[in-house]
Formats: structure tokens, C-alpha cells, sequence
């Protein structure tokens, strides 16, 4: 059975949820089709055949929320499923409560619910894998998924599971066989495999309320360097009995267990031949606050109501964009908005109450946002969220300004409410300007300028300012991977300098308007790359442009020179400059997109190729669109239309590469709508090729931009012409005016170039 | 020059000090000697020529405070000098505000301070050490100590270092060479050595607050298992300029800087000659708070105030009991009291604040007290604060309670408020009930009782409460130590049954009473010895009553069946009448005090032997006074004699083992008063030999319980007669009752034993 298939079987069990689940969900959809409908969570959950996947998870999750209740299908998690699943795997380990959506690492994966029936078994070989003795095999067959609602039957045990989650919360539903032995396992101690990333629990505690509840913590060391995680669990049956198990030690029926390496076994009686219920919040701060959280969020034992507020919750985000294309591009294009909006994760509790990075206790009442991988979501997902999460925009960047004013500077990757010093630069720069900039209500814009300017002169973990002051560069052999480091720093001060002039800083404007034009010291003229240079000023020899970096050790981050050779988004003219003209320019972006030659060793995050364009990772995601700059904006058509078609799709290995918390998703959107953001914080937007017939992006609640391209066919992928609100329109770009004044952008398509639309030398993206 | 000597060198810029010193602290001084003068900070120190020593530290803290200020002789101490110093050592690293006073176990060594002159320099061999830079040599003929006051010249950078504390809060006071290049460190990553223990820092920040004064945190693993240590410190000079310092990275005239191994090093203008005051306050919670507690504890810069403030705190302590003997009696006795009021440490907030042990934030008013070393302590040192120390001992015994609420049972061992289960047994139990069961005011009588039965039914590491109830013995095989727990298990179901019996719980009563007779069950008739069984109760052989168990995998903790042989204290008639009726009591005590035998392996806390007995570990401490329950009172008097005049002195060896957060002064307090509590919760105390020819005890303003021995002198040890308020007192014990009604207990002493006195059969001390 395809595994996109969302078909329930109508056999035993699962058929009485069918039509109970069916008969409160397809109410509202009886006039049109649900967005929410064509949402497909198995997408990017694994690679078909040795392609490529997005390390997305499958599981029940709502809007932003802090709980992303999904299945683990190894016992401990590793780089290769950082999501926890892996569609290819046929064994669950368990549904633990977080989880990152296509990150490149593993962690979380916080409080393991596991139903089982009998006897602990252990397989063989694994009996020290903790969780593994309960772990049962499925097959995709009995496996179902939808936006907030999750469903398998688990073989070994015969048991159907069902999940939902509201925003800080996990509510099970397990169909357990009449008279079996009905058991539920919580492990505390699962987590990304150990010692990595020094992963440990530091300690943890079991505490059981009534017989009818628990509550308890972990602390553990990870990716995010230390995180507490309180919860608090109710189940709708009378726990007969309990075993708090201490290691190998087993405690029947005590209160309270303190240790590192800890589970909870609970039997239920299941003879009534009803399912058991299990609903958990969770908070970084206490038990208390996990209470309030559950008491406030699942206050009833009814789980298909929950399934239908998740549902609507899906949905409200989802209307954000509608769109008209075929079922497949309303499939993809959903599950990318889908996707988009997974995170950031509003960590505060009901109350306000979150754990801030320096481990003391904040009040907030506009939500306190983390998971920012921002040196990939900087460039699409958060001026996606700009657009239409205007709300959580502002929430977004007052909860990185919080971590500047308990930090000293802005996130880098902030994960739990923690920095992890993930990747280079430092990304939320753009993402704050370009929130300030575009009028996002609800920020301080004084304070954001104070945040911007101070993360970009205090020297942090791979933000060496010192240095990028004395030498207008990064010198490799001060810090690795210095020509992105340099490329990516040139960039994010032009985002300072932009602020600065907004508020008439004049001298820090021009300061970091002439740091912006560092790029230029590492062009080597000779190589017509960017190269890496020493404290000496000399190149770093032998240079081989097709060479990969890695994470360190390297000048090219993930990438080698023939990828970050177009990241300069700020002064794309003076890039085309330094290659010799527009003609050069274009004729390289050629050679970029054909020469599919490959060195010895290909990084590992580059994939997705179109020669050497590798749209599996970010630092390839803008340059498509640069032929715009250059006059050829039919070649930008033509790219742009083949990615969408050829590296996006339904299956399991629907993203050419991890979706990187949103991002490859936002490229779609944007793509799909027909424009990108090539520098995010530049209120311009470069016109590619519209893949829908239709898109319409509500703004306001009586404003929208719609752009239309009527006869868009899988072979019409060219403009012909277009029209801006009933005029003819030729620019190559549209503004955050355009749109935020709402109206129609029009499209004709056609089956071949226009080499004459949007080709004047003046018509270039402005910034 | 003697290491004891604290005699200050009136060269140079100590002279200043000295008479200014001396006109604060003469002037209450002058009518009679203030206690805290025979206070020696050296005694226990370091070890002298392969003796034993205490593991004490000589630095600068208040009664029962929070920060311990002293320098540290090691870059990164281990287990040989857990506190920090040794006075074998010629070096100082810095000085830090965090230590434990007597622990085998190394921990905390928080924030360490140390000034230097000129540039940082490497010890060869040593670049990697952390601190080793700035460490300097230091001779203890420039070295002085008090009673909340210590000083040293740094040889290195001839700098005079002063150090005073309050409850919460470091003061230093440096007098660099005038005209130099005065420099001060600040390392957050100075710790234990690790990774011992898995010692890591998780987390650290500086922040500079402006040019007086810097804030910031470390999060730490260790002997805690995780602990946050918030600072606030502030400067009486300018900082000049700062270099925060990452690892091997310097980031100069930075405002903030966060990582994992940080120092920060500041400039000062010394060419007014005047002195660089710093003080810094520590908190659990925040550096909000800790920058409360500073302001409420040290609001000016006048150092000698604070120094004469703290002189004041320990004199009101020490003034609990005034004693009259011979000078060096003295030294000993108020050390002893002094370091036995070093610790419970209160690590609440000025405002009540504190992190439990479950990582949230509460408060209280009563004090939140931790550095609980209770298999230690729970023998006298507790039992004497129950005495002396009322209000705070319902503070320790409400925090220990508050630990039951978090975390289910007692503590163990508490160090930082958090559990790392050191040791055997839950010896809370008796220091709980013993308070209760004296009518320490402050105490919620039913829930003290709730938290001791829960924490005797409820398996924890290292208490197997089921195995207990199940075979009635500790076995072997399920988990080591198995005989010492046995018995100490027995002693604390003892004390629960008291408690339930004042409660009228009696079934309860009758239930624990049936426990604390388990150690029965591995009494071996035939070789005279508590014996490990396996859950066959088949005894362990080989067996050798000489042979030493460690902490785990032997049936005797850190000690020797001969040792253990004796530790029934709730049934020492039961123990008689076990070993074959008083004569051969008696003589096995003979034996036990004269058999030299040592097998191949002694462990290393056993210490300070009079044939088996080992007066370094406290499994021995009750035994010198079991004499008196088999009619001979007189080798009590003997054994407890010799111990005092023998085992203790005013050397850095002065004791001999670790000193034990008190427990070791604590032996030394009662039985230089003249009784002992071998069963701490019994109410009961056993007559010795008392020291000092006069001991005044204050129970309260106004009412006091006198010793008078007047002829006792080092050769008259023996009791000939007594008299108790004026009438022939013939009992070997005295009744808590006796002591808290208040009175005069008068002994005769001669230098020969007096055979006749106390030996009625019916004499025995009462349970």
C-alpha cells in the first residue's frame, strides 16, 4: 500500500473510529474540501530507494505548539532519523511528546508513552536498548496521519493507536484486544542516542498522584545543552497497578521513584472491551504549570473532539494561502504550509511562565518562541511567517529579543529555549529587520536595533567581530569555514545598516553598510570565486572550486566555492559586477546549473542537484532566482518550475533534502505563489514561475493578494506577460507594498520563453 | 613557623591592617577573651608527616552561611583535598566561595577569585589547567586565620589577600604593590577535577554590568548532580579594562560572554596605593538575588566591619557553651564547635528563595538548609544541635521534610539540595525523630511522622525497603554493604517506632519495633559476629572478622565486622545478651579496644585506631561508652579519655579522619562536657569522662545545664562520685529532661578508677 494513502482500514477496532472520527470531521466539509485535507504528514518521513528524504516525523501536532506527540521507530534516534521515524523502519519504539521537524540532528524525543500487552519481551540483541522489550513492529498498511492525528495498529501487541495534541499537550487512545493484558509504558530515559551531544539524564522522577494520574520531570543534556521537562499525566482508567522500574530494578506499586534510567509500567483493565485513555501536558517550569497546561487544554476524556480542534486549528493556519492547482500541488503545497508552521514552538506555558536560557523562570503573555534554525529559515520561512504570522512575527522576534537581553545577543540555533551555536552567522538579524521593516505591529523597535547592533559587535561562538573588523574578513585560519562565514556576516550587517537608516543612525548605518562590502575582499579575481584567505592576507592553497566543506575545518559551509558563489543577496549588482557583467554572470549561472562534475566526497547536506545547484540545502535556495538580476529572467522561469516539479512530491522522500524546520517548505510556497524573497529583509520579491493556477494570501481579514496565472500547465512554466492590478506590469520583482496594498498580480504563461518580458537593464529587483 | 601560630606580621601594608583590625575587634574583647579566639581555622587542615587530618578548610565563612570563602591549594581538587586545601601545599590557585568542611568527597570550589600582578603566567607543564596561570606560592609564615577572617600574601605577585564573608556573600580585600599592573581573575570553570563524578560545566555567562561591577551564572554537574550558582559582584575601583576569556579565546573590553570554561580578568589603578575591595554574593536562584543578598549583607565597603560582624555571629554561637580548661582544651573545643556550626548551610535567599531539588524555585521563611552528611552527623552533631541550636534545627528538619514533599523520601546525603545518596540508610529518620521527641518547637509533628514512615517503606537507592520486609535481613546478593545496612536500617525503624508510639499509632509502633530487631537475624552465635546472608540465608564465606568492605560489594561499610559488631545503640541489652551476658561483653570490648591484628587491606577511612576501634570513622564513635551498659563505666572513662588527649590536638592533623561536616567536633563537644548520645533519638545521654573542669551549656536565656569536674586533670580521668543538683547522682546517664530542666551535674574525678561507682546492674542507661 502507497504510504500516502490516508485509506483507514474498516476492519475491527479502527472501523468504530472511522466513523465516529468521520462523522465529526466531515460536518464542516461537506460544502468544500478541507485545506487541511490535503495535508499529507508522511511526506519526507524517509527515503524511497536511496533518495532523499526530509527527516519529518508523521505524528500529531498542532500550530506552533510545544507538543509533537509521534512515533520513534528506533530506540534511540540517531542523525539519520534526527525526526525520530523513519518511514522505512517497520519497528515503533514507542510516542514520545517532541520532536524536531526535518533538522539535521537529533533531539528531545521527551516522555515515552508505549502500549503493550503480556509480558515485557526483550528481542534479542537489544536487551539493554531501553524501551526495546515493548517495542512492537507495524506495517504502513495500518498506519494512518493527518494534520493533528495520527493512527497504527501495532502488530506485535494488536493493539490500534491514536494520537492527537493541542499546543502543550498529548492525549492518547489505545484499542487494546478485549481481556488482554493491557499495559502502558512511560520511559523517561528515551532520548537521541547516547553519548552524543553528551546526551545524559541528569535526573528525572516518577509521581504518582492518584491512581489515575502522574506527574514527574526529566532533566537531560543534549543537543540543547540542558533542558527540564516537567509533565503531568492523567489516564481515563484506574491504574490496577504499577511497576516504577529503576534501571533493573522494579518497584511494584510504590508512589515515587527518583533516577536517571526510570519507566513507569501501568496495568489496565480493558474486559469492558473500552479503549484506555492517556492525556499529558508538559512545561519547562513545573508540574504545576504541566497541570494548568492539561487542566486548560484537554479539559474532558473526549479525544475526537480534540482531533476536530486540531483539526480547526490546522485549518485556520492553512486558509492563510489557498490556492488552485492539481491534487498533487495541493498536496504538496499544504504539506509545506504544513510544515512551515510545525515551528517555531511556543515553549511558555498557559500562564506565561517559561524557563529562559540562563535557567531562571520569565513571564511572558506573548508567547515565548524557540526551535530557530535559523541559518536555514532565515532566508524563506520567516518572511513566509512575516506575511501572514504577522502575530506570531512580532512573538517570534520579542522572544529572540528575550535572548539577547538574558544573552547578549540575538539566537543563533535556539533550541528548548537554549543556544546550540548551530551553523554560522548570526541569522536572526534579518529576521528581525525584516520583521521591523515591514511594519510587523507589536515590536519595540529601539530595542530591536539595540539587539541587531549588539549581536553584531559582541564576539560570540562563531561570530568572531573582532577579527571581521581588523581584517574586512574572516580569516581561515581564525575561524573554519570563513568564505560563508564572511558571505553570510556581509550580509546580515547590511541588515543592520538598514535598520540603522530606518531610525537615522547615520554614522552606524554607514558603518555597516561599508562591513556589508566585505564580500568583496575574498573575490579572488584570478579563480572568479570566493576564497578563503589567512591573517596574511594570502589565499589558501591548492583551491579547488568543487571541493566540500563540512561544519568546520573548511571554508565552505556544507557547500564548496561553486555554491557560495552567488551569496552575496545584498548587492547582487556588485556581484555581477566583480564577474564582469551580465553576460559572464548569466553565462556562469549556466555552467552552475550543468556542470555536474562532483569531487571525491560530496557533503553530506549537499543533495537535490541540478548540476551544481543542490536544492537539498540552503545556501542553493536563492540562486535560481538570480538570473532576474541579469536580464534572463526566463532562465529563473525555467529553474524554478523544474525544481518544484521534479524535487518536491508526495512520497515518503518528498523533499530533496532535511526541510530544515520550514524552510524547504517556504521556498515551495513562495515558489509555488510565483515570487521569492532573495534577500529577505529588502521588502523586494523576485519573480520566478507561478506553479499555480491561483494563489491568494489573506493579508487582513479584508485584505489579500492574489496572483493568478490561468493557463499554467506542467509545459506552460514561461511568463508571457503579466498585469499588476489590471495594469501591465514588466518588472522582474514585486514589493511588501505590492502585496500588503493587496491585489491581483496576473500572469499569462506559456510553453516558451518571452525573452522579452522583464529583460529592460533597468528592471532589475531594487533594494 | 607553626602553622598554628596566628600571629600577624606587622610588615608592610599588614601592619595597616592590623591595627586597624585590632582597634575594631579589641574593644568588646577587653573585659574577658572572646570565644572565637581560641578558634583555629588550621586545625584539620592538612595532614602532618603521613597522620590524618580533617579535610577542613582555613577560610573566611559565617555560622551555617552559604558561602565559604577560602583558598584553594589545587588547580582542581580531588578526593585528598576535598575542601580545597592542603596545608602541605605551597600554592594557591585563588580563592573560591564554596566548600565543604571535612568530606572525603570533593565539590562546589564555586567562582574562584584570584588577584595577580602583570601578565598571566604558565606553570610549566601545566598550560592546560585552568587558574594555573595566575596561582601563586604562598608560605604559611604569611598566612592568618580567625573565625570568619583569613589572609595571605601571595608570594608571586606580593599581594596581601584579606577575606571576610556573610551568610550569602564573599569580601576580599587585596592590597597589590603600588604602581603595579593589579589584576584580578574571576574563573567560572575552577571545579573538582574533572570529570570525576562527571563534573562538566554545562553552562557559564559573565555580563558586565557597567565599569564597577559584573554578574553571571555557572551551571554545574558533580557530587550534586547539577547545580546553578548565580553571582553578583561588584568592585570598590574602576574596572579599567576586561578581557573575558573562552577557552583559549580573549575577548577584550567585551560586555557579556557565555560558554563553558570562562574567566574574566580585570584592570585596576593602583597608584593611589589604596586596596581593590571586591564582594560578590552567590544565589540558587538568580543573579537578581544574588544581587539582593549582596546589597542587604554588604551595603558599604567597609571590609573590617564585615570582618568584626562576622567575629560577632561565631562569637554568639560559640557563647552556646562555656567551657573552662586548659588553653589548648580550648583551641580544641571551640574549633570543634566552630566547625560543627560551619555546616547545616542555609540556601535560601535573604528573601526566601531557593531551587529545589526537583530544579523549581520555592520559599520559605524558615531556611532552606542543605550539606546534610547524615551517615555522619546524625550520631551527635545533630543531637547537639538539637541541643544548642533549636530554631535552627527545626530549619533542618523542615528542609529535610521539604526534600520528602519533592522528592518522596529523606535525605540521604544533601549536598546544594540535591540528593546523591552517599552512603547507607536514611539517617534523616533519627535526626528527625530525635527533634520531634525533644519538642523542638517549630515542627509539624504528623507530617515529620508521614515523612519518616514514607521514607522507611519506600525503596531508594541504596534502601530496599521491600527486600527488608521480605527476608528480615539485608541479603548480600541483592544489595552490598549488607550487614552494616542491616543493622543501621534496624536503628532507624527505631526511631520511627518511637515516633509512632508517640502518636499512638501502634500498629506502626509495633511494626517498626519488629524491624529494628532484624539485626538479629544475621547474628552468627558460633563466630560472634554480624555476618552477611544471601537471600538463601546461607551465611558469605570466607569469612574474617578483620577484613574491610569499602562502599559497595562487601557486607561492611568502610569498615570491619569488629567494628560493626557493636552498632545496635536502640538494643544494647539485646546486643549482650546476643554476645553471652555482661562479662563477655566486656571482654570482647577488651579485645575490640587491644587487638592490633590489621589485615592486608585497611579502608582508608578507617583511622585513629586503639586496636580495632577507629576513631577516623564513624561506625566507632559510640562505641568507647558500651562499657557502661555491662557495668564497667570506668574503661568508658578510660577509652574516652585517652581518645580526646590522644586523637585530637591543635595541628593541621588534629583530627583523626575527616573531620565529616561536623561530626568529628561533634564527638569531641559531648564528651569534653562529659556524655555522649549513643542512641541519638532516645532522649538518653551516657556519662564518659568529661575534659574541662567546667562546661556551662545555654538552653535558652535563661536557663542553663552546668558540668563541673574541678580536680579533672590529664591524669585525673576517673569518675569517683557525682552529684546531680546537689544529690549523689549513682546513673551512668542523664535524661534529655535532666539536661533541659536545667541544673548543675557535678563529678569527682580521681586517677584511679572507682569500681563502686555506677555499676548497679539496674544502672544501665534506659531506652
Amino acid at each position: 500500500m502507497n504510504h500516502r494513502t490516508r485509506i483507514i482500514k474498516t476492519t475491527g477496532v479502527i472501523a468504530a473510529f472511522c466513523i465516529s472520527l468521520s462523522a465529526q470531521l466531515t460536518a464542516s466539509a461537506q460544502t468544500s474540501k478541507k485545506l487541511t485535507s490535503y495535508v499529507n504528514p508522511f511526506i519526507g518521513t524517509g527515503a524511497v530507494k536511496g533518495s532523499l528524504s526530509g527527516n519529518n516525523y508523521p505524528g500529531a501536532t498542532v500550530p506552533f505548539g510545544m507538543v509533537q506527540l509521534s512515533p520513534d521507530t528506533r530506540d534511540e534516534p540517531e542523525w539519520d532519523a534526527a525526526c525520530g521515524y523513519d518511514h522505512n523502519d517497520s519497528f515503533i519504539a514507542g510516542f514520545s511528546h517532541t520532536h524536531l521537524s526535518g533538522t539535521g540532528a537529533p533531539d528531545l524525543f521527551d516522555i515515552l508513552f508505549m502500549p503493550y500487552t503480556g509480558d515485557e519481551k526483550t528481542r534479542a540483541g537489544d536487551a539493554k536498548q531501553v524501551g526495546s522489550g515493548y517495542g512492537s513492529r507495524f506495517s504502513h498498511a495500518n498506519e494512518s496521519a493527518r494534520a493533528g492525528y495520527y493512527q497504527v495498529k501495532l502488530d506485535d501487541h494488536d493493539i490500534n493507536v491514536e494520537l492527537t495534541a493541542t499546543a502543550h499537550a498529548g492525549f492518547h487512545r489505545y484499542t487494546f484486544p478485549k481481556n488482554s493484558k493491557a499495559k502502558v509504558v512511560i520511559d523517561l530515559n528515551h532520548s537521541l542516542k547516547k553519548p552524543n551531544f553528551g546526551c545524559q539524564v541528569i535526573a528525572a522522577q516518577f509521581k504518582m498522584v492518584n491512581d489515575h494520574a502522574v506527574e514527574g520531570f526529566r532533566v537531560i543534556t543534549g543537543w540543547a545543552k540542558l533542558r527540564k521537562v516537567y509533565f503531568y499525566a492523567e489516564f481515563n482508567k484506574t491504574i490496577k497497578s504499577n511497576d516504577l522500574v529503576n534501571g533493573g530494578t522494579q518497584n511494584f506499586d510504590q508512589k515515587l521513584l527518583n533516577g536517571t534510567d526510570l519507566r513507569a509500567i501501568f496495568d489496565f483493565d480493558v474486559a469492558d472491551g473500552k479503549p484506555v485513555l492517556a492525556k499529558i501536558a508538559l512545561s519547562t517550569v513545573s508540574t504545576q504549570n504541566a497541570k494548568l497546561n492539561l487542566d486548560t487544554e484537554i479539559p474532558n476524556w473526549n479525544f475526537y473532539q480534540t482531533v476536530t480542534q486540531a483539526d480547526s486549528k490546522w485549518e485556520k493556519e492553512l486558509e492563510k494561502i489557498k490556492v488552485e492547482g492539481t491534487a498533487e500541488q495541493k498536496e504538496i503545497f499544504y504539506t509545506c504550509l504544513y510544515h512551515t508552521f510545525i515551528q517555531p514552538n511556543n515553549y511558555a506555558d498557559v500562564n506565561g511562565d517559561y524557563t529562559a536560557i540562563d535557567y531562571t523562570v520569565h513571564n511572558t503573555k506573548g508567547g515565548f518562541y524557540s526551535t530557530f534554525s535559523l541559518w536555514d529559515t532565515y532566508r524563506a520561512a520567516h518572511p513566509l511567517y512575516t506575511l501572514v504570522q504577522p502575530e506570531r512575527t512580532a512573538g517570534f522576534v520579542n522572544s529572540m529579543i528575550s535572548q539577547y537581553n538574558t544573552y547578549g545577543y540575538l539566537p543563533i540555533w535556539q533550541l528548548w529555549g537554549q543556544e546550540n551555536y548551530c551553523m554560522i552567522g548570526n541569522h536572526a538579524i534579518p529576521v528581525v529587520v525584516d520583521a521591523v521593516l515591514k511594519g510587523t505591529p507589536g515590536i519595540d523597535i529601539n530595542k530591536a536595533y539595540e539587539a541587531v547592533k549588539n549581536s553584531s559587535i559582541t564576539n560570540h561562538p562563531g561570530s568572531p567581530f573582532k577579527a571581521w573588523e581588523k581584517y574586512r574578513y574572516i580569516p581561515e585560519n581564525i575561524q573554519s569555514q570563513s568564505v560563508s562565514l564572511t558571505l553570510e556576516m556581509a550580509y546580515d550587517d547590511w541588515c543592520v545598516a538598514q535598520l540603522a537608516k530606518k531610525l537615522s543612525k547615520t554614522a552606524d548605518y554607514q558603518h555597516f553598510m561599508q562591513r556589508s562590502q566585505n564580500f568583496k575582499n575574498l573575490y579572488d579575481i584570478q579563480s572568479g570565486f570566493f576564497r578563503a584567505k589567512d591573517t596574511d592576507a594570502k589565499w589558501q592553497t591548492p583551491f579547488n572550486p568543487l571541493q566540500y566543506g563540512g561544519n568546520g575545518g573548511n571554508p565552505y559551509t556544507e557547500g564548496n566555492a561553486w555554491q557560495y558563489n552567488w551569496y552575496v543577496p545584498q548587492d547582487v549588482k556588485g556581484l555581477i559586477s566583480l564577474t564582469g557583467g551580465d553576460k559572464k554572470f548569466t553565462a556562469k549561472l549556466d555552467t552552475f546549473f550543468t556542470l555536474t562534475s562532483k569531487p571525491g566526497e560530496v557533503n553530506g547536506n549537499a543533495s537535490g542537484f541540478i548540476g551544481q545547484y543542490a536544492h537539498g540545502n540552503e545556501p542553493s535556495h536563492h540562486i535560481t532566482y538570480l538570473y532576474n538580476y541579469a536580464g534572463q529572467p526566463w532562465k529563473t522561469q525555467f529553474y524554478v518550475a523544474k525544481i518544484m516539479s521534479e524535487l518536491y512530491n508526495t512520497s515518503s522522500s518528498g523533499y530533496a533534502g532535511n526541510e530544515d524546520c520550514g524552510q524547504m517548505s517556504a521556498w515551495y510556497v513562495f515558489s509555488a505563489m510565483g515570487f521569492y524573497p532573495v534577500n529577505p529583509a529588502s521588502g523586494v520579491y523576485v519573480i520566478g514561475a507561478p506553479a499555480m493556477k491561483k494563489s491568494v494570501m489573506r493579508l487582513s481579514p479584508i485584505k489579500t493578494f492574489t496572483v493568478l496565472a490561468p493557463n499554467r500547465t506542467a509545459e506552460n512554466i514561461y511568463i508571457q506577460s503579466a498585469k499588476l492590478n489590471g495594469k501591465v506590469y514588466t518588472h522582474t520583482y514585486i514589493t511588501q507594498k505590492d502585496i500588503t496594498d493587496g491585489g491581483v498580480l496576473e500572469f499569462v504563461m506559456g510553453n516558451k520563453p518571452n525573452m522579452n518580458w522583464g529583460t529592460a537593464i533597468n528592471d532589475r529587483p531594487v533594494k
